[in-house]
């Protein structure tokens, strides 16, 4: 989009004249560019704004925040009278309300994105808000502002999914390396490794106002069957396979980019246009799995109150009070047992699964098709679930049910084996 | 974005196999729509809405906007319970009810546009709307919900401006013939005239998720000197200026291409984008003028009241009067002497001018630069303003003051010359 | 290639500076071409003998181009030089004689296709050099030298295949307009006919060094059965066929566009690198076919000399008599058998066949499949051959033996009626 | 040009249906591909003989260019008879001899050259041929026929010239890393540096028919003045230069990446395409100079014999002496005096410069500058020139007679200090 950068000169070359740049407080501009009505000035001035916010120490943008949150909100007056005007039924004094009561900040926040490339600097904006909001919970509204705005422009229709490979930009290969967040990536020949073999893939998505930035990837090995490990998957001197006698699509890591874009969902697209994507290029793949952590297994039982330790079978209990007290791994038979149990009989508030990366593959229709034990060996592997990994089995035929029976009765899918170790009937 | 094709086909294959595609109403459709949770079956669903809506027959289209504005509006019981919560100050209550005040139809709107391709498809649709809007005033906030989101979604920021020229794709050519409302394109060799000659320029924004569908654009020769004519400008024949000698920029046509985007304006950015990519590649260019026609001056001459005529000088008034009488057309002084009046004394309640293009250019910082008599002979200009066509300079120099004093105080800013034939002081 | 404009630049600048262009003699310029080392004053001489090239009028083209061969021909004391030092089994003495005996005319092109944006000029000049040529046989050994750089250059794997359709360039299209020379493209409209409704294809070659000139094109239609006649293929109004369920695919035309490039044959390659990628798209298609016109037909007859009319048939024999002395148009059974014996029979010195589109196809190992009367009623081909087109027959299985067949023993492959009409045994 | 690939992929589905992948010896392949008439057999057996060419092992390459060399030299019959018709002033018939003394292997290497991807094939069998001609000199007349046809392939007409940097795809710029010869790049982090800083920039030559391959690559460090060593250049935390203030642009590296293109020169174009562009770029940039190593002038001491250092003044020849025996580096003065005597006086037979730098940057015109000595520490540095390094100065004005004079008479332009050093007058 090299036009576009015509705007952005046109932009510094009126703030050099003007030298507006200098003086005035960021919060004193973004009130001057609610008041201007969309004029090129405006540009300036919001341009000028996201300078001087990029320039603030991470203090200074608390307090950046706190002033917009606090002069930026609802206007208390027009809101009354707004509800003054309405009778239920009223569906245009509802839409009075509904406009009387936008906080400022969302029309600031949408002035701002007018800068050519102020999108990229806005997620990052918000990053930076999420993580002042840990210590400021009043500034919840503004996070929620920027949260609906991104929602409706990081609609998945204004996505583009693109494969990574090795004659894509050093940049974006750059960005890979160091956003990912579940096996990390140890260089430039790891990564082309994951990117530029043929038994391997990688995806990302992408916004065009964002076109050198990937918003979330996921990295695909093609294999013969079902792994049981993440080691062989990244061990540097493997054996290819070739793709075209793959039967098995594993997904082995999943990233968001964004920490600017929590909240906003895009990981179960990804997935399931990947899963498209690889039927149409290799037909002779049979079943889409992941091989996934289990993030929460050891806490969850380092959690676990003594009452509800009776509930388990005196074995499993024993196990369980061992590793508690001594801190001694249990054997793989309770093992597995212990990793049925946790993914299918603990839950959240709300009755869904407890582990997180659970939580996100039922909720998108998969199911738990196969516990592995001793799959992961690295440290965090170790530290979370004493190295056991599992695999989600995406199918197409069963996918909408399963998400339906979880998103409505949190029922979870599991192979039956599985549902057996858990105590459970062999089927539903 | 090749890949986004997979998806598409996903979404073909899903539809197809379930077969859904056939029974339910579309109204029904959207509520089933509006209950996913963002699953892939949701797409299913929203694309069966698109296609069906373009099936449908413009009064199968009325009712199936009335069906979405009756069922997708604000939730009372919602309100009724957020406003409840509500004291002024509490601004997280005021956010609750923004939300419980947000018709559900923005919602469905934002969810149909997850649909690869879909924004276009929404464009279209809300241009049927409008024209539903005209015998349907209810549908009014259905409107303004589109209007809503389309601010949002073609927000400056995201769109990219593009150079049309000869090696530019056929089907945007052929939209460009199409849209041009102004001059019109009789065909190729007109077109290839109007981009592909060296002393002529046609610029457009597009959007990302619509790559061929241009939303404006504007047509721009390049002059020696201010020209008083259009027809020297789209002569066949004419000579080709050194664009690298031209001293004048004249923008002779702006064209809006969707009308599903009235009301999202781009014009203004477009014209000062456009002026800084010219002055960057031709350094010699001294002005930017319009050549605008005066669409409203016989409209405002034939609707004058006999008693505003009298305040007009005696002459005028006769001329006038002729004119409203007997049709004949006043002579070239007092032709120039009443546009004079008109584009600077004839206002809209608001005091803005009353000329819908006098008001654009104004109220984007421009000044009434030149009246030209005989300057369009076409059967359009000859209707509206008798041949009369004007132009409006854009110079960096005066341009903010210039819309601020518009915007603010509705002062217009006019050549001396043109002021005094107003019977104004030759300065403000 | 953006940057190479840079040169081009370079180079006018450093035209500008010197005022070189004006004055010398373009084969003087030659010979200084030819005398300097490769230097960028080289390139600005270069650029300097193409524009006086494109400025000459043609028939001091013709006297430029004598110029060239008589100054730039072989160096007869050292070829004699060369020759001297040889004797058979020498082959370094042999490589130098090669060497003597190029003559300069050969670098010359390769020096003067050194400016950026040459290659197609040189293509041009050598258009001009055919058609001098005519007159001035003399001529000849610069045309070689053309022909043998140029199959060095456009050499097969330097090519690329594109497909043309609705989103190609503009100036591209024009220039397929342009250059069809076997079904006229009307206009625009009739072209979208060609390139953008789902049952046509248009192909075509591009070299990297002239990317918005096409080589060669072919068009291909999409249908059920194998058509008889070009006029549905060609109307304006037919229905689209869906392509998916197409059987046939037929190459109704293939033109060569750049007639500088003659005796550099790229079509048979196109027809079969188009074959695999429709291969590819339309996994349902079952055979490949032409339909194409019998140029010679007609001509064969009015030329064939009385004996030889003796060895016809009798009936035969009157309906050509009847043809040659009265105009009376053979009947269909006639004509289809004088097709029949035309194609099979009637040979040319070295036994190729006469027809010189059956030659292009036999020799590319094609079928002669079905002749169809009545099949082209426009002017030329009423002219041609009384509307008698046929199809020819690429079939995978058994193109490579009918090549060779054709080639070493001019063995022609035909539908087993059709050899049974021109008096063969069925089965050769 | 993805459409390439289909053809590509028709061959391996054709070579596969026949399996004639297997049997036959290459050089018998040959035979066969020049028999051919063109068709796609010949795509065919020329895939067929590349793939097998590159499963050998180099002594089997070896022998296969000693088959070929044998097998498809010139037809000595052909010859004599070429000869027999030709009397001088016969160009027909020297045309004749011409391609009568074409050895075939130049024909066989055209027709390998028509499988797709072939040319960078092509120019990787020439360098392992350079390898085996070194013990081989029989095969230099193979050795010649690729030379010619790479020649006419890569002709400056037909390269691009592209800028590397940050958004590159990721195998080209490890090809950067890979063939720096220079300068050593030692990792990602100093590609980086060298590519994606304000000041530096890295240019590179492309040929359409590998454009992923760079043939040559020139990298430029943008400064105040000129510099006088080669460290601060490479430093990691070196601070970037504006580069709108920059004055001076520094060729410090140029290397070639194909060593199978040995003898086709292009760095004289790249260097001087590259000063276009950048004055283009940074108009206030004022000098273009080298960074340039002395890689002879050790050795030039170290061999001279013993009455050559008598013409020296007694302390250099004393100097000389020490060094040779004792291997005493030469104090600074001294350097810098024999650094003149070297660059200036030490010549080749045909009188050209002795050192291969010096008579690169002369040939293209270029002064010798400035000396400068303790410019680089690097080991390479110190063995070839005790860290000499020397500025070479392209200045517009001056280099077409610098390059005439050097290329006619051999006379070195240099600055007049460096000329009395070297015991010349001041000026020539």
């Amino acid at each position: 989009m090299p036009e576009r950068s015509f705007l952005a000169e046109m932009l510094q070359r009126i703030a050099g004249r003007g030298g507006r740049k200098s003086s005035k407080k960021p919060a004193d501009l973004c009130s001057e560019l609610l008041g201007d009505k969309g004029e090129v000035s405006g540009l300036v001035t919001a341009m000028n704004i996201l300078d001087a916010y990029e320039a603030m120490t991470p203090d200074q943008k608390t307090l950046f925040f706190q002033d917009i949150a606090a002069g930026f909100s609802v206007d208390d007056k027009a809101l009354e009278f707004a509800i003054a005007g309405w009778t239920p039924g009223n569906d245009a004094a509802a839409r009075e309300i509904h406009m009387a009561a936008e906080p400022k900040s969302q029309e600031l926040i949408r002035r701002l994105n007018r800068v050519p490339g102020a999108t990229a600097r806005l997620v990052n904006m918000r990053a930076d808000l999420l993580v002042a909001l840990m210590e400021n919970p009043g500034l919840n509204g503004l996070n929620i502002d920027f949260q609906h705005l991104f929602r409706s422009w990081f609609n998945l229709g204004f996505l583009e999914m693109r494969r990574m490979n090795w004659s894509t930009q050093a940049d974006i290969l750059e960005k890979i390396i160091a956003y990912e967040a579940v096996h990390e990536i140890t260089g430039w020949d790891d990564l082309r490794q994951r990117v530029a073999t043929p038994d391997r893939r990688l995806f990302a998505f992408f916004h065009p106002a964002m076109p050198s930035d990937p918003l979330i990837f996921v990295e695909v090995a093609l294999t013969t069957g079902v792994p049981g490990a993440i080691g062989p998957i990244l061990a540097k001197n493997r054996k290819s396979v070739d793709p075209h006698s793959a039967r098995t699509a594993v997904f082995y890591s999943i990233s968001n980019c964004q920490s600017g874009l929590r909240g906003i969902s895009f990981g179960n697209f990804l997935i399931k246009q990947v899963v498209t994507d690889l039927e149409h290029e290799f037909p002779s793949l049979r079943q889409f799995v992941t091989l996934s952590p289990v993030p929460g297994l050891r806490r969850w039982i380092s959690d676990m109150a003594s009452d509800r330790t009776a509930d388990l079978p005196p074995p499993l209990a024993k196990a369980v009070q061992d590793a508690k007290s001594t801190g001694k791994i249990p054997d793989e038979a309770d093992l597995r047992e212990l990793t049925a149990r946790y993914l299918l009989l603990a839950r959240r508030s709300g009755n869904t699964a407890l582990d997180s990366v659970a939580h996100f593959h039922l909720g998108n229709g998969a199911t738990l098709h196969q516990i592995n034990i001793g799959a992961d060996s690295s440290p965090r592997g170790i530290e979370n679930s004493w190295g056991v990994m599992v695999n989600y089995l995406y199918d197409g035929g069963s996918i909408e049910a399963n998400h339906q029976a979880y998103a409505t009765e949190q029922k979870i899918a599991a192979a039956a084996d599985i549902r057996v170790l858990a105590g459970l009937p062999k089927r539903p």
